[in-house]
């Protein structure tokens, strides 16, 4: 059985909710940020990056949200998360999520984990700064010429869009301006109605 | 057949000499990073996010190296350029691609790209004097987890090496102590003997 460390508030929160939509048999594992557990040797052991999410399999574990939601929508697809058998519509699927783990993921991390990229306490103040900015014109971008409706790939659902809904759950927390994100924002509202969504947000809660 | 545009010393490569690999009919159209031709309008029309690469194909536009190199590897099954039949080996496969894309090649680009993330001049140049480190830490990660040899992925040359072979040739410039990376550079002497390597390299110097 498929068992997902995952952090609240965190990316993880997409592979969760892909699990519940692809209807899997799972378990999960909360790790507390706060207790430092993701750095901890016994998290390390299974993902030396100590970051979150990974997955356990039956196969080994796997790591990185692209790859598992991808890996997700492959080994459950009755639940048809992605367009398996077009390579085409399926780069499209994957291009997108690239799209938020390397540019929108990153320009967010830049307020809470500037120190990645700086020791100097002026410069991490000074990338939080800019992440309204940075982090708006991802979504404006997202908002503009990605998102198709009313799922990210149009009418098909799929797994896009639970790491459409888990970033977007930080724009207010970034200082985005919502109001010049009418879509995305209809996006989180329509997501966050799927019975999926709300056992995976309701078990994170907990 | 598809067109791939690119910029010399960036990401594209990998693209480019997964092309190569698999034997695709493909053009390319080189941008000038110096005359800032990915931000000019004919370009930005093709990829709105003005970056390198992105590729024409008979169906639409494609971006996101992963994508790419997944779209490639799908779309050319002949070359076995990834475990096509394997969601689980698919998905390291996906996963090694997918750190590249969003942690060691972002670490890397708080070189040149600060102002991404930051407006002030000696926040920029903080995160510059930081890059030696955080990509080295990426990199012995690599070395000595994830690097199967003598390919990524083990005894099958893949999508990973190509991409891998790509952001190893930026360390030196990054500052990075090579001695340290024994089996990434003995990967990436290996991949600059590899005749589609040899193709796509000469080609973009041309």
């Amino acid at each position: 059985m498929i068992k997902l460390f995952y952090a609240v508030n965190t990316c993880s929160l997409a592979s969760h909710i892909a699990l519940e939509e692809a209807g899997a048999a799972y378990t999960t594992v909360r790790l507390s940020f706060a207790n430092n557990e993701q750095r901890g040797p016994e998290y390390l052991a299974i993902n030396p990056k100590g970051r979150v999410p990974a997955m356990v399999t039956d196969r080994g574990i796997l790591t990185e949200t692209p790859a598992m939601l991808a890996y997700i929508a492959q080994s459950f697809p009755q639940a048809r998360l992605a367009p398996l058998d077009d390579p085409f519509a399926f780069a499209q699927v994957q291009a997108f999520n690239s799209y938020l783990c390397s540019t929108v993921h990153v320009a967010h991390a830049h307020r809470m984990r500037g120190q990645r990229w700086a020791d100097d306490p002026s410069a991490i103040a000074a990338m939080q700064r800019k992440v309204p900015q940075s982090v708006g014109a991802c979504f404006e971008l997202i908002e503009r010429d990605m998102l198709k409706g009313p799922w990210v790939m149009g009418e098909a659902y799929t797994i896009c869009d639970p790491y459409l809904f888990t970033l977007s759950g930080w724009l207010e927390g970034d200082g985005v301006d919502l109001t010049k994100l009418p879509q995305v924002m209809d996006h989180h509202r329509r997501m966050s109605e799927r019975p999926a969504v709300r056992r995976a947000v309701a078990a994170e809660l907990a």
